[in-house]
């Protein structure tokens, strides 16, 4: 189940100076800074409440931040959902024919486990689902719910 | 002062089968259809505790909506943020240097009036802000804030 909007991930040439810029915009500094390396990123964060706009920075090349760039130029490259059980939601989806980037869970920003939806499925918004990563050797039982 | 993210447009060609395609995405129905007939654009909201998805489909071929989706496709088309004093921020951000499509607020959907800051401004982000419309010769004064 789709529980609620975490961020909205926003694809940015140079992190520095789209800081500075969105810091004037929102009227305020974002609150956290983190390099994402199994996704080629590095990222700023401005909470609003309950929800955050993500600014993003390839790091490499080849990481999609940079070939979305490429081939769209800067603006709005996802829409992350916090879902209660990431591995249900993706069978879930998978069943009901969503096509998916990851079949399996991988690590995002924030000590969160994410997976992407295929824009292809879903008037051309890329969905990412996320669930804050249990410790090592912890599995989700009902218990946890 | 940018208070919180209120929703994240998205633009559709087919309003109706885009919110089949949703529903079964998030795994549930939307709660709130509306036509904004200032904007030429039918309307479906799907609320996620504070924040919402918002479909856009265009009534008119010269709605912003329409255009936007002949230049680059369905996808997101803006971000839209609650603000406390919808006027004060348009001058705080015409002040700052930012390009504003609209120099005045004008009705949105929800019973909000709202203003949008020009993409070119804000890395490609569309940017929304709103305030809710008060009643007819209510003016906001230091003692409503």
């Amino acid at each position: 189940m789709f529980r609620k909007i975490a961020h909205i991930g926003v694809a940015v040439n140079d992190l520095e100076s789209a800081v500075e810029l969105f810091k004037k915009l929102f009227g305020k500094p974002p609150t956290d800074f983190e390099e994402v390396r199994d996704q080629k990123v590095k990222t700023a964060m401005f909470h609003f409440q309950d929800c955050a706009i993500e600014l993003l920075q390839a790091t490499s090349p080849d990481s999609s931040i940079a070939k979305f760039i490429e081939k769209r130029g800067e603006g709005v490259h996802h829409v992350s959902f916090i879902v209660e059980n990431i591995s249900q939601e993706l069978e879930r989806l998978r069943t009901l024919g969503f096509q998916l980037v990851d079949e399996r869970p991988r690590p995002g920003a924030g000590g969160y486990d994410v997976a992407f939806v295929h824009p292809k499925s879903t008037n051309s918004v890329l969905i990412e689902i996320s669930q804050q990563r249990l410790p090592a050797g912890r599995q989700v039982s009902r218990g946890d719910e």
